[in-house]
């Protein structure tokens, strides 16, 4: 299988290793043979339709910098439509307003027949249907578990939960890095400001952390997972969204004091919203730490929780390639064993 | 879709009321119509190839105490393989050491060339690799989702992490009965009786409790999660199990003072182990109440943590159906939507 990979920085690389660090498996057990035939990021391009030498490709973009090897004049996009492969994994910087580079080159993929797997929330949070309905009217697959949940499988799982049930409501915690900061709050006292240069200082929080805090990565998440589930078609545009940078550190402590916990609630019920909430300590759902949780109401079987890491390099990897793996069996014919 | 029901309790009857009551769903959404052709159970059988009245049969058993209509002297067995059907649906209670009656129902399903969906654990403990040979050896289905979980999907939730990742040990907390009792343990400062007699008045634990305070119910979990996932070959007579009977208010009181809690954890690493454990208070494993949770670690997206209700009729009702939807989708030759 031929692919493109559009993005090489810390999770495009960390896929690329992956998959050559289980090659024997992959073949043995899925019949996947992989074949990375170019790769294009911001820094360059580098092509090679008899398989690049994907080893070579992170030093030289760790060393130098780039993973250009060659000269190049054509645009991203056109990288993507001309090269011969069938699938495009798309792991670009998000833009959370325009969607943007990543939503270009889904649709070059699109157009040119090539089935796209992303971790890259902005083009769904902005077009999550009109990209679907792309996919379906070229005949390709369009899967991006790990846009969601890093590699905790939220969107599988929700979606399992839903056959042969029916779910009334999800509410979350979807960003790690405000549940450590409201952990850090709560469990060592300090002030909103503090907490954060803490998470920033244990690299849970970007030099940048203003679309995490103000909840903004959060709703984009939501969206994704109430249009994935089918609960919803709104953008991230139609959310309610309020984040915890106003948060001092008496309600944090009033809070605990009623054996509750202040936290990033995500609701997807009749509307979708996002705002700090208090949540009853032993709910499933009052996670502590940066990870991420989701309960699915459900309306035969109840509420379900599943709770895991939801970032990371090699986390997001294993998405990926549960989705590669996916797309492999489907293009086979059947369902992966 | 012809079904022939084996076992017609509070599971089977809230399996046949959620078939009648999501008809034109299942019709429409999967392209599923069920026809339930034959009911026995331990009170008698009733047939009809045109499809029962299910609600006239759910009358009798529970005003009359039968679902018995008519004179029939076949077995279980001989009306089970004689019947025209596609799947058997198998709930009668289970028996952790023979496995009867469901294995020999499942053994003349797979024969007469029937798909099986069930949540009886017992012929899983005993006999798990057997009949699934025996069902790839008739070319038809097995599925058992509701026999761990009730309706929390953890055996699906598993298969999903171990694709593209590897699961390298699972730890559980697998009967909401113990964990119930603990949890009362713990809070109110009850000892073990008190706290059983609790649990049986909540209707939490039965009359007889002992295979689930002893653990063993824990341990046909234990060894159903093993085998699905390909990490143990074991049967329950290999598990290394030790209930909670023991426990002390003490032991309870000096855990939760270090910020522990004492639970009856389940492990499948090198071996499969069943036995009260201490567990941290912020870990998402320890829930309180009478949950299930199971810890998946996987090797490259770390641990992942599933959270739900583990019994209930319309809760197991609910996975029988979503092994029936996905039945129907691979014999359409498709995944299901």
């Amino acid at each position: 299988m031929r692919l493109v990979l559009a993005g090489f920085g810390v999770v495009g690389q960390s896929f690329a290793e992956l998959l050559a660090h289980k090659q024997k498996e992959l073949a043995s057990t899925y019949g996947l043979v992989p074949r990375i035939v170019a790769i294009v990021d911001s820094t360059g391009s580098v092509t090679d339709e008899r398989g690049l030498d994907v080893g070579k490709i992170v030093r030289s973009k760790r060393g130098r910098g780039s993973v250009r090897t060659s000269g190049e004049k054509r645009t991203t996009a056109e990288i993507i439509r001309q090269t011969e492969a069938d699938v495009m994994v798309e792991t670009t910087p998000t833009d959370f307003r325009t969607g943007e580079p990543g939503l270009g080159h889904i649709r070059a993929a699109f157009i040119s027949k090539k089935s796209v797997i992303t971790c890259n929330k902005g083009p769904l949070g902005v077009a999550f249907h009109a990209l679907g309905e792309l996919a379906r009217h070229n005949s390709v697959q369009f899967r991006y578990s790990g846009a969601v949940g890093g590699g905790t499988p939220i969107l599988d799982f929700g979606r399992t939960c839903s056959t042969g049930d029916e779910i009334t409501k999800v509410t979350g915690i979807l960003n790690g890095t405000c549940n450590y900061i409201l952990t850090k709050m709560e469990q060592d006292g300090l002030g909103f400001a503090e907490a954060l240069v803490l998470a920033q200082k244990e690299g849970y929080a970007e030099t940048d952390p203003s679309l995490d805090i103000n909840g903004f990565d959060t709703a984009v998440k939501l969206v994704i997972i109430a249009n994935h589930l089918g609960l919803s078609r709104d953008t991230v545009r139609d959310v309610a969204v309020k984040g915890i940078a106003d948060i001092s550190p008496g309600e944090v402590a009033r809070a605990a004091s009623k054996g509750r916990a202040l936290r990033l609630l995500a609701t997807a019920g009749e509307a979708l919203s996002v705002a700090p909430a208090l949540i009853a300590r032993d709910d499933p759902l009052c996670i502590s730490g940066p990870l991420n949780a989701v309960k699915f109401h459900c309306r035969y079987s109840g509420p379900k929780v599943i709770v895991g890491k939801g970032a990371g390099g090699p986390e997001t990897a294993s998405s990926l390639l549960r989705d590669l793996i996916e797309i492999r069996g489907s293009m086979a014919g059947g369902s992966t064993p």
